[in-house]
């Protein structure tokens, strides 16, 4: 067998841009992947439910494809694994809690049977052909995170998945610094780590400072009730919320299905433990009074028709918002989510309660490494060569400032793009070509049939309506055969219009017929792009808007 | 004549949104304004231009309707005057920057001879009929910002317009505490103060901090070019620059019709004073070395087509970004606009530049007053009542929480809502009706013209796309000829969709040829009702996508 001396890494997701992590390790002939995750659709991606990566890379290379590996159970990580399943099957590595998660998911897909999911633990090590994958505890805002060394026949590469440094979790081990420090002794040849929270000075705070805020909160809140509203996956956040309530002598409802679905995992699998005869059912809260009840809720992003939402909008079945409300935004709104969530307080406000955000009081923290949590791996590892990841090209460009500073040479460090091939021998690193790689687009149930042409007719459609002509065209006569229709959507309304309907009707006839007569071919063709041209024309003089012109002739 | 025992307050913007601030004070028969302001639109509101107040209280009172009093020149208090000089005419009193700023504006609209614009001085009082008003110096992220107090037969009425505290203003004059502090002495009745910042504790940082930061960068920035992006209408923060440039013999030259605007009112007016041979011609930009170079620029918040969007999608005319640019985003994202932002950022980073922004350093500070500021006011003017404005509901809701914690009573404070009369006497203050208000939408050269239904179908079409469908039937057999036309827009491409389509044409031949066939005079109606619910549900089976159905009918 020829001996192994250079290794490819190819991120086919995770790189400028948030979320749908999917790195692929090639060594040999053997590769495999670490995380499979989606991302959520941005506003130039109007009606897009999700966004996956393009695995066709994966699945024209399936005989060599061997396993994946999970760091942790965000859907970020794990969200494309049933798209992938649809093509491919190979087993997948991950923690307890990650493993449940996963499971949840493939039910959603009616995929639960179709994979072969392989429960480790952290500090386990799977051994495959020409390489073994070694999983490592690291705090994170969910349960059972892990960093991956993936020891190979040219050195050791450790990826940190998404981490941070928290030495007073609320719940579990602090990350494991010791086997990451040892690794450093060993010797790492390449260390990959995220750059989420790259531009933030100093060390991330510890989940312990939000038990002891919300403990604060919970101990002036006496008459009123307390409605919180978190991450589903914080099974950490959560178990605090409930400790606390048992402590205070008030019963937990839940409300929201993932986090329903959430606790009910966890709670399975032995990652929280909840006191007897703490947990009401939501149907029962109001015969309870206020200050005897804690409800855990969905919608800490002011999602629309999230259980937050809903009860902001007096829309909850159970729960009615009043001015012995007490609600507490456990978490930080993720980008883009600003003005949703503003509306959602401002809503809650207007009903009565009392709302403590972030900006009150320290009832969230990061789950992701600031400076200084980076540079104390950096510290441990001593890599030889470093890859930036998880984080859009600022972040990347940044944590590799951050590494020239700690004096890792430039050349030993690459910014990737999705779909580089990076290859690492002992000549060094360097980037040697591409792979096929892009955004995958989910709409309902259609997997990358919305395209840029879609996208950008949307995009056109929500700026300015559109106007539909329909004309029909005597086929002995070629005139128009009265009266043109004409029917606009999103633009104002026909009645307020009545000049400008009338005006195109006429530009309708002229052009139509003026086309017809002119005997060639494919007049309806030319006389549709004139049509457009000058509709769009005298519209815009008029009401200096651009609603798209659907032209219609059809001969009869 | 009657003695004046009451006055109304009547917010008609300002509150429960950012942005269009317009307040009404009616003392006896005379109304005045405080600013006239625009806000803009939020994703809710696609394809929308501007949102101005619904001005037609004013209108319908215009004879009672005496002057407009300006604060300051940002668009949200001064934007929806050109839609008011439409209707009314009334003198216009602001400082002399403000009127500088207005008068540019209303020649955009055509309007510069319709306005009587009366420049005052901070310290000036405008006495009419029933009350005066008298101009305060304030501090703000504009030069020349005033806060008004109004003297009124009820007692004096103190506004304190947009503001900060800025002991050491890199420009100009500190806020005028003196003065508002022997209105305390003298007493006031009622406080309207701004809520930007309520929830922020602590001070907002001065000016001062923002030229030491940038001094700093300048210094280690020697072969490097600059380039920094701030709002136009910060004339203090961009006369820093310009010092600092001549500080370190660098040449300035300025990108972004916004910003050469702004810089050549208040160079005219005296508002800024730029060193002889420091500027030059954009156009002249590359005939100097980098290091010798400072452009200052538009485009702070990502705006598309901003004069650094433009540079960084490496579409500017003369400023090509490369390894030897340092950019200094010199602002904050308003809320909304983040994504916009990082994704220039990221684009300038991919071209070679490297970017400093407020995450780095503190190269921005706000305009508007944190909690310790608000207090130091309270405590100066000690009023009776209090009104918060300029703030989200929230927003004002901390602001009444904030003046109930220094000892205002409850009774004393109004939460007011647009639309609400707010009345002030003897016996104290409350709402006691409402007038018409609202949003009214600005859409190219519709004002007004763009209603819920509009928006509902814009959001509608974003999402999902539509499907037109045209039958024509004849009018004697009432069967559809051959074939029905099926068209989609923003839905996914035709020729993936073949059968789909193939079946919305059997659809629609089969629901036509039913409902004509029973005969009834509606049964177009009929038709079109039952076509869209049934292809609506196929389509919805077929794709969990709802797209707008839209059949014609005609018949021939």
């Amino acid at each position: 067998m020829k001996k192994i001396d250079k290794i490819r890494i190819i991120p086919l997701g995770g790189l400028n841009e948030i979320g749908k992590n999917l790195t692929l390790i090639e060594c040999g002939k053997d590769i495999i992947a670490i995380d499979c995750g989606l991302a959520f659709p941005d506003e130039e991606m109007p009606g897009v439910d999700y966004v996956i990566p393009d695995m066709q890379y994966i699945i024209k290379n399936s005989d060599r494809f061997h396993a994946i590996f999970i760091t942790h159970g965000h859907e970020d990580h794990i969200g494309a694994i049933p798209y992938l399943l649809r093509d491919i099957n190979v087993p997948i590595y991950a923690t307890r809690l990650t493993i449940g998660i996963i499971q949840n998911k493939l039910k959603e897909f009616n995929l639960e049977n179709e994979a072969e999911l392989i429960e480790v633990r952290a500090g386990q090590t799977v051994d495959l052909d020409t390489l073994s994958v070694e999983f490592i505890h690291v705090n994170h805002s969910i349960a059972d995170a892990t960093a991956l060394a993936i020891h190979t026949p040219c050195g050791t590469i450790l990826h940190m998945g998404d981490f941070k440094i928290d030495v007073t979790p609320v719940d579990g081990e602090m990350i494991d610094l010791t086997r990451i420090g040892q690794l450093g002794q060993e010797g790492v040849t390449l260390l990959m780590m995220e750059s989420t929270n790259v531009a933030r000075p100093g060390f991330t705070m510890s989940e312990l400072k939000v038990r002891d805020s919300l403990r604060n909160i919970f101990m002036k809140a006496m008459n009123k009730r307390i409605i919180i509203a978190t991450f589903s996956s914080n099974v950490h956040r959560v178990q605090s919320i409930i400790n606390l309530a048992a402590e205070f002598h008030r019963k937990v409802a839940v409300s929201g299905r993932s986090m329903v679905n959430v606790i009910e995992v966890a709670d399975q699998l032995g990652y929280m433990s909840i006191p007897d005869r703490v947990l009401i059912d939501i149907d029962d809260v109001n015969n309870y009074p206020p200050e005897k009840v804690v409800v855990i809720t969905t919608g800490s992003q002011g999602e629309p028709m999230s259980a937050l939402y809903r009860m902001a909008y007096s829309d909850h079945k159970i729960v009615e918002i009043n001015n012995r409300d007490l609600v507490i935004i456990s978490a930080t709104a993720i980008p883009g989510n600003e003005k949703l969530v503003n509306r959602v307080v401002n809503e809650l406000y207007r009903s009565g309660a009392t709302v403590v955000d972030d900006s009150l009081a320290e009832v969230h923290v990061s789950g992701h490494a600031c400076q200084e949590d980076l540079k104390l791996i950096f510290g441990l590892v001593k890599p030889k060569y470093f890859i930036p990841v998880h984080g859009e090209y600022r972040h990347l460009k940044r944590h590799e400032e951050l590494a020239l500073s700690l004096g890792i040479p430039g050349k030993n460090i690459v910014v990737a793009d999705i779909g580089d091939i990076v290859e690492l021998s002992d000549e060094g690193i360097k980037k040697i070509g591409t792979v096929p790689s892009g955004k995958i687009l989910v709409d309902g149930l259609g997997v990358g049939d919305v395209g840029n042409v879609v996208l950008r007719d949307r995009k056109h459609l929500s700026q300015d309506g559109l106007i539909l002509i329909v004309a029909v065209v005597d086929e002995y006569t070629l005139t128009v055969m009265p009266d043109p229709e004409v029917i606009s959507r999103g633009f104002v309304y026909a009645k307020e219009n009545e000049n400008i309907v009338d005006r195109i009707k006429n530009i309708t006839v002229k052009v139509v017929e003026h086309c017809a007569s002119e005997g060639y071919d494919e007049w309806i063709f030319n006389a549709k792009t004139r049509l457009k041209d000058e509709v769009t024309k005298y519209v815009s003089e008029q009401t200096k808007r651009k609603p798209m012109i659907i032209p219609v002739i059809k001969v009869i």
